[in-house]
C-alpha cells in the first residue's frame, strides 16, 4: 500500500434547527452549530468527521488543517504533534461551559479529535475495514442509546419553526415526552436533563418516569446546578431510583462530598473531562462513572485509553452527547461498539434534530429498539449528502449564530437571567 | 479487503544458549526457552510473534490456539474473549517469579499477547503497513536500548559451551563487561542486575560504573532482594547516582516505604505488572517508573493503555526484558517507537544471546549507537529463518529444560541455596 498523505482539508460549518431545550445555562438557541471536516488524501480517499462549529473551534480547526497537510492518515502521533503545535499557546476555548472548564489540553484534544476521526474513516476506506474493526473489533453490533428528555418550551421566542414535541415543563410533560420518544425510537433507558426547575419538581419528574416506565433505568443531569447541600437532599430523595446521578454539583471536591453521603453512583461529563482531572477525582472518590465523548476527550484512541483507565480504577463508562448530526452519531456508534466496558446506554440528541435535516446520504442512521446498528461499509460506513451539507451550510450563513450562547438566548425572555451555577 | 481469519496456529518451542547470569533467584540455566507463534490466515498471510517457552505457557498457548481459529486478525476484542475463555479457571502460572506474583489476569494477558502481536504482524502484511504505523506512527525511528550488565560466572557447571564474556563478580568485572558491551553496541545507558552480592559491593559497582562512564545514566535492579531497611541504606548511598532504582524490595507497601525516604525514582517490573496492581501503587506513591513489557502486560494495545495511565498519573515508562530472540526485539522496537512517553532506554538481553543463534533471516536486528532502527517492511518487518527455527527447536528437544528454574540451577553449585527474597 502506498502512503495516504493528507493533501488538503475542507471544513464546512453547518447549522441545524434546534428546539428550545432548557438547561442550567439557559435555553438552546434556534440553531446549533457543527462543522464537517473532510480530509483529502493523495490517494483520492477522503475521510470525514463532525466537530463543533462555533467560531473559536473553527479558527482552531483551520489552523490545525494547514498544519496537518503532508501527514499520513495512519500517523496519528504526528497528527497529534502538529495539531498541538498549531494550537500552540492560543487561549483555551470550549464550545460550551456544559462540558466543564476550558483548558489548553482540552482545546488541543478537541481539535485533534476532529482530524483523528476523519483519518480513521480514511484508514477504513483504504483498507476496506470498518472503523470499529480498526479499533479492535465489535463487541456489539448494536449500540444502545438512551432517551434524552428535556424540559422545553413549545416554541422559541421570535419567528422560528415550531418543533413537533410541544411543551414540557412539569412531570406530566416529561412523561408524555418520554412516551413519545420511547414509542418512536424504542429507547430502554431514560435520561432527564435537570437543573432547570426547583429540585423538588425534578424529583417528582424522576419518580413519575419511574412509575410510567417500571424497571427502566433513569438518570438525571442537573449540570452542576445544585449546591452540595441540595445534592445531598436530592440524592437522599432518589436513593435506589437512579442508574446514576450526573454532575449534581460543581467541581471534584464538591462531587466527592456528595458521593460520600449517597449510595447512588455519581457520573460526570463536567468535572472530569480530561486525563489531567482523573488523578484528583480518583484520590477523592468523586465519581463512579465517567461520560466519555470522543469530541472532547481527544478522539477514538483517547476514548479507549479512558476506557482502560476506567477498567483499572473500577469506574463505569458511559457516553455524553452535545447536539449533533448523523456523522457524529456514526462515530459514537463505532467507538462504543469497540469498547467492551462502555456498558451504559449512550446519550444522543438525535431525537431533537429535525428529521429532514442531516448531512448523510439517506438522512442518517436509524434507531431500532433504542439501538443503532454499526454501519457495515468501510470506514465510518456513511457518506456525505452534498446537497444536504450545502443546505445546512447556507443555514449557517444566514442563522446569525457564531457561538453557542444558552445564557443569552434565555435573556431574551428573562432579562435578569445570568446562568450562574449552582442556582438551587 | 476480504476477511483475514485465522485458520491455524503453529507454536514451536525453541531453546537458545544462555550464559550463567546471576540474579536474586539464582543463576540462568544453560538454555533459555522461548516459543515462536505463527498465525496462519485464510488469505495465506502468516503473522508471527515470540513468547515464553516453558511448559505451562506452551500448554496455555495450545489451548488458546484452538480457541482463536476463525477469528479475524483485526478483531482483537474477540481474540481476547476467546483466549480468556480458553485459559478459563486454569491455575495462574508465571514463566518466572522475576516478573512478580502470578495471577489469573496476568496469565490471560500473557497468552493473549502472543496472539495479538502475531495478529498485528498479519494486519501489517495485509495492509502493507508497518506495525509501528498501525500503532499510531513512529515518534522515533531509532529506539534506544540500555547495556544490561550481569554478575556472572565464567562458565556453567557441567559440560556446556563457554560464552565469550568471562567472569564478572566484582566492580572491576562489571566495568570491564560494560566497556565491552558499550564498545560493541554503543549503549548510552547502563543497567546492573543486582541483588546478587551484599549491597555494599553492588553500591561500589554502581559507583565504579559512574566513574568509568561519566554522564551516562545508570540503573540497578536487585529484584526485590533487599529489605526495606537495606533499601533505605542503599538508596541513601546512591542519592543522585541513579536514573532509577528498580524493585529494591518486595511488594507495593514496601516499595512505598522506600520511596518515602529517597529522592531516587523507584521503578518496577515486579510489584506492578498488571493493571489490577496500579490503583494501590498510585494510592501509596510506591513507584515513579513502570517497566512495560508487552509479553506480560497483554500485548501492544495494553502497553499503549499502560502508557496513557502513566501519562495521566505522571509516572515514567520504561521497558523490561527477559531473555529473548530477535522476534521479540522487533516487537519491542515497534511498540516503543509508537509510544511517545516511553522515553527511557529499553532493557534487552540481546547481548547475552549467541550471535549465531536467532530465528530471523539475517540473524536478527542490529544495534547502532545503542539503538535499533524500526524495520521498514510491512508488519513487524522481519522474517523467520526456517532452518534456524528448526535448529533451535532441535536444541529445545535435547536441552532437557522445560521450565525456567534459576533456583534449581544455583543449587547444583550451592545445595543450600533457596532463592528466598529478600536475602539482604
Amino acid at each position: 500500500m502506498t502512503d495516504l498523505k493528507i493533501v488538503s482539508v475542507a471544513i464546512t460549518p453547518v447549522a441545524l434547527k434546534d428546539p428550545p431545550l432548557l438547561n442550567s445555562s439557559g435555553v438552546h438557541e434556534p440553531f446549533a452549530l457543527r462543522s464537517i471536516v473532510e480530509v483529502h488524501t493523495d490517494a483520492g480517499i477522503v475521510g470525514i468527521s463532525e466537530a463543533y462549529g462555533d467560531d473559536a473551534t473553527l479558527a482552531l480547526l483551520h489552523r490545525a488543517a494547514t498544519a496537518v497537510v503532508g501527514t499520513d492518515v495512519f500517523d496519528l502521533n504526528e497528527l497529534s504533534r502538529r495539531v498541538a503545535e498549531a494550537v500552540g499557546g492560543s487561549e483555551a476555548s470550549s464550545p460550551t461551559e456544559l462540558i466543564g472548564a476550558a483548558s489548553h489540553d482540552k482545546t488541543v484534544a478537541q481539535a485533534f479529535a476532529a482530524f483523528e476521526v476523519a483519518c480513521f474513516d480514511a484508514q477504513g476506506k483504504a483498507t476496506g475495514r470498518r472503523v470499529v474493526d480498526l479499533l479492535g473489533g465489535a463487541v456489539r453490533e448494536r449500540v444502545d442509546y438512551s432517551a434524552y428528555l428535556f424540559y422545553k418550551w413549545a416554541e422559541h421566542p421570535g419567528d422560528y419553526d415550531v418543533d413537533p414535541w410541544g411543551e414540557a415543563l412539569d412531570p406530566d410533560g416529561i412523561v408524555k415526552q418520554a412516551r413519545r420518544m420511547v414509542e418512536r425510537y424504542g429507547f430502554g433507558s431514560l435520561k432527564l436533563k435537570g437543573g432547570v426547575f426547583p429540585p423538588e419538581e425534578e424529583i417528582e419528574a424522576v419518580k413519575a418516569l419511574r412509575q410510567a416506565f417500571p424497571g427502566r433505568p433513569v438518570r438525571i443531569d442537573p449540570n452542576a446546578n445544585w449546591t452540595v447541600e441540595t445534592s445531598h437532599r436530592v440524592a437522599a430523595a432518589l436513593e435506589g431510583e437512579l442508574e446514576y446521578l450526573e454532575d449534581p454539583t460543581p467541581g471534584i471536591p464538591g462531587m466527592a462530598e456528595v458521593a460520600a453521603k449517597t449510595s447512588l453512583p455519581l457520573a460526570t461529563n463536567m468535572c472530569v473531562t480530561s486525563f489531567a482531572e482523573i488523578p484528583e477525582s480518583v484520590r477523592l472518590g468523586a465519581v463512579r462513572v465517567i461520560l466519555s465523548d470522543h469530541h472532547f476527550w481527544g478522539g477514538f484512541r483517547a476514548t479507549q485509553n479512558l476506557a482502560a483507565l476506567c477498567r483499572t480504577f473500577d469506574l463505569g463508562l458511559s457516553m455524553h452527547s452535545n447536539t449533533h448530526l448523523g456523522l457524529s452519531l456514526a462515530a459514537m456508534t463505532h467507538i462504543a461498539a469497540a469498547t467492551p466496558n462502555l456498558t451504559y446506554a449512550l446519550d444522543t440528541h438525535t431525537p431533537w434534530k429535525s428529521e429532514t435535516e442531516d448531512v448523510l446520504v439517506g438522512g442518517g442512521l436509524t434507531f431500532t429498539d433504542g439501538a443503532v446498528t454499526v454501519p457495515s461499509g468501510p470506514g465510518l460506513g456513511v457518506e456525505l449528502d452534498r446537497d444536504a451539507v450545502a443546505r445546512l451550510h447556507e443555514q449557517y450563513l444566514t442563522c446569525g449564530i457564531r457561538r453557542r450562547d444558552d445564557v443569552g438566548w434565555m435573556q431574551r425572555v428573562r432579562p435578569e437571567w445570568t446562568g450562574k451555577r449552582p442556582r438551587f
